[in-house]
């Protein structure tokens, strides 16, 4: 059911075409690797590339604020009082396109190929936040207005942890009010089918420093008598998660919420085959993991606990006779909702302290912090989103989940204390950090449509 | 009781002290560092040192054996029919000297100092093997014959693995016949305190090596259905050893032989402190083990399990959400006797298959492999080696195991089927493999009587 704004859209989108690609292809052209120094002047450029395209939409307000880092971008139309303010958040920083060898074409040299365009950060984030500023051009070039309030943050250091929007977002929460973020920085669940990711399991990222004798000792003239820090953190590991992945925490599982019946039904429409995750993602022998939830249930709904990394003793080939001094091991937890990380890490650490055996010194240092995330699909805003989407592709939105932490996610739904709509234009073979990255180019029209449909919606 | 034999060797130590002395200078003023290429030359003229010392000092058949890396030093005396025939075995390869800048005194320009000589080599092992030497020469001049037959095969690889010697032990078994092995590298407990090792534990050390996923996984998109090869080696390495120190491998314990009563009365007469050993020596909070043994039983006459390393994951400063795709661990278990390694090895592994998580595989490769060792006490040699031994120091001489191994001591006996004297003249602070590396000067004399008292006593 094709409404009034949508027809004009479409004419819109059809007259405009070929420049909106040109202005991508440009955009995509400036190599601003946020990691490497020597392109400090290519941040700069896309900084204000994206500052002079928001002006040139028609925002107002526009400016770059400067950081310790990269410039942040800020606009804003804010000429629909009494409607929902949106805040639009995306990244123009990339990641470093090496190895430059396995691209079919440069990096930065943007090139269609069938319906898609290749480049560094094609989908990953410029391709996809470009959505939202030709989005609010197209309606204010349409009708001199927009439907709703719109602010929006571009960040240049995504990519090499975003720290200065974090500290920004949380210093002005005031400026940056609304009611509800939009992020296109996520991919849809397979191609055409529209995907809203409404959660985001939180994490607890620790360390383990566990120190036994003075000195290296040799196993030989000490074996039996010294403590061993390897063998004491694999004491405490084994006995912190059991055979069956249960995480033996003292409370643990207490706060965990169960997904919504609504969101568990759409998950049941994912085209999703166990078999096919483990052979072609996974690559195991088997998935492991607690039986009583479905994979994709524990992916997304279950908290988990990890070791990323175990430090210690000879690490050579061949033998040494080393009893070491020290050694530490990567733990986390991913959260889901409910959970509170500060309550789950004083849980750890109570546990770790009674695990440590005797002889041996265990601290816990806390590498990062993040709270789980979830929109509940029922909410207006999401549902309103949802219902955009669904209209523009032409199949029910579904619902899913992120195993891993979005911070800038968390960051605005604590600090501006709004639901977050995870609206992502990618898709699964995008090929984000990786050599020959894409965007779906009718991901990109279709976009356009779907967030002045979404905007439409909030509007009322 | 000092016999006629004791008197002139008396006379003939105080009439060739300072030669002997000189000698030993020249011998460690060679810098015959094994591991290093550039001191090659150096290591022809150890071997060449020692193999003219030899026949000087009436030694025969006196030959360099080539071998695929640094010579053998071969000579012997045979004319004693009837009686039993000794192999005295030795090293005159030393430890690279570094750090340099620590060295009181240059580590090729032996000085002596109070009682002591100062050099790398000077007890580990150039100022203890050359006792044997000097000993047949003072017998050999005094009598003109030996009260027993005398092998020499002393090698110059003991500091980089002992390949060469290790083989030709295990071919030339016929060649080197004999009824006992003397094997001066070692310490003695205490200084002052005549000191026999009678038992040194074997090793079985292996790394395991555990695969889960393809390649490294995302943590947040994985975490709770792929396979951790880290947290299962944890699981597998706690649940191979208790919380109290005791293996749990089916039957590990079954065919451990208690220490004789001999040797355990022999123990509580060492100067050796438990809270001492644990301040000084190994500096943690506490000492592990099973406590149903004392520490020094712990240490020589109970087997262990360790972890010497634990590889796998994120091994940097800071966070990284990796599920890594492989990790490995390097574990040994130390043996004693009449454990059999090859048993323990054969439980060991299937153990580990028993304990290995579904979804990964583990590979056991193993290093290293050595037989435990006991002489007995009671054992006629070892009793005469004891005797002597008292009779020159002026104590009764401790009977003492060391906890690392010594694998041409296992080649010597496992080939030749003989026991091996281990007969120390080292001091537990000559800071082997140290700077200021040291030999205590009464030992070397004390060694030259203990050694043809050790001898004459042979010939019964």
């Amino acid at each position: 059911m094709a409404s009034k704004l949508d027809a004009s859209i479409e004419s819109y989108i059809a007259q405009h075409q070929t420049r909106l690609l040109d202005e991508l292809k440009q955009y995509l052209s400036i190599p601003s690797v946020s990691t490497l120094p020597v392109h400090k002047p290519d941040i700069t450029r896309a900084s204000e590339f994206v500052a002079g395209k928001l002006r040139d939409a028609g925002l107002r307000e526009v400016r770059l604020i400067s950081t310790k880092g990269h410039p942040l971008v800020y606009a804003e139309w804010l000429g629909a009082p009494g409607k929902p303010t949106v805040l639009c958040y995306g990244h123009y920083d990339v990641q470093p396109p090496d190895p430059l060898n396995e691209w079919i074409t440069p990096p930065f040299d943007p090139t269609v190929r069938g319906e898609n365009i290749y480049a560094r950060g094609a989908a990953d984030d410029k391709g996809q936040m470009y959505v939202h500023i030709k989005a609010a051009e197209a309606l204010l070039a349409l009708h001199g207005r927009l439907p709703v309030n719109v602010k929006f943050l571009i960040e240049g250091e995504e990519e090499i942890g975003g720290e200065s929007i974090d500290h920004y977002v949380k210093d002005h929460a005031d400026e940056l009010a609304c009611d509800v973020a939009l992020v296109s920085d996520t991919h849809m669940f397979a191609p055409g089918l529209p995907t809203l990711c409404v959660g985001l399991r939180g994490l607890v990222y620790t360390e383990l420093f566990a120190t036994g004798a003075r000195v290296d000792l040799h196993s030989g003239l000490y074996g039996g008598a010294a403590p061993n820090p390897l063998l004491g953190l694999s004491q405490i590991i084994a006995q912190l998660i059991n055979a069956d992945a249960k995480v033996q925490i003292p409370g643990f599982y207490e706060d965990v919420q169960p997904p919504s019946a609504e969101e568990m039904q759409s998950w049941t429409r994912l085209p999703f085959s166990e078999e096919q995750f483990l052979k072609e993602e996974v690559g195991a022998s088997l998935l492991v993991g607690d039986a009583r939830y479905s994979v994709l249930e524990r992916l997304w709904a279950r908290p988990t606990l990890e070791v990323h990394g175990i430090t210690g003793g000879f690490q050579g080939e061949g033998a040494k006779t080393v009893i070491p001094a020290r050694a530490s091991a990567k733990i986390s937890m991913r959260l889901v909702p409910k959970q509170d990380p500060e309550k789950i890490l004083a849980a750890f650490k109570k546990e770790v302290a009674r695990l440590t055996p005797p002889g041996l010194c265990v601290e816990v240092k806390v590498h990062s912090f993040g709270e789980p995330i979830l929109m509940e699909p029922s909410h207006p805003y999401v549902a309103a989103a949802a219902d955009a989407l669904t209209e523009v592709f032409g199949k029910q939105t579904v619902f899913t989940r992120g195993g891993g932490s979005i911070p800038i996610v968390a960051r605005m739904q604590q600090s501006l204390g709004v639901p977050v709509v995870l609206m992502g234009l990618g898709l699964p073979d995008d090929r984000l950090h990786s050599p020959n990255e894409k965007f779906h180019l009718p991901n990109f029209y279709n976009g356009i449509r779907a967030v002045a449909r979404f905007w439409e919606k909030l509007s009322g």
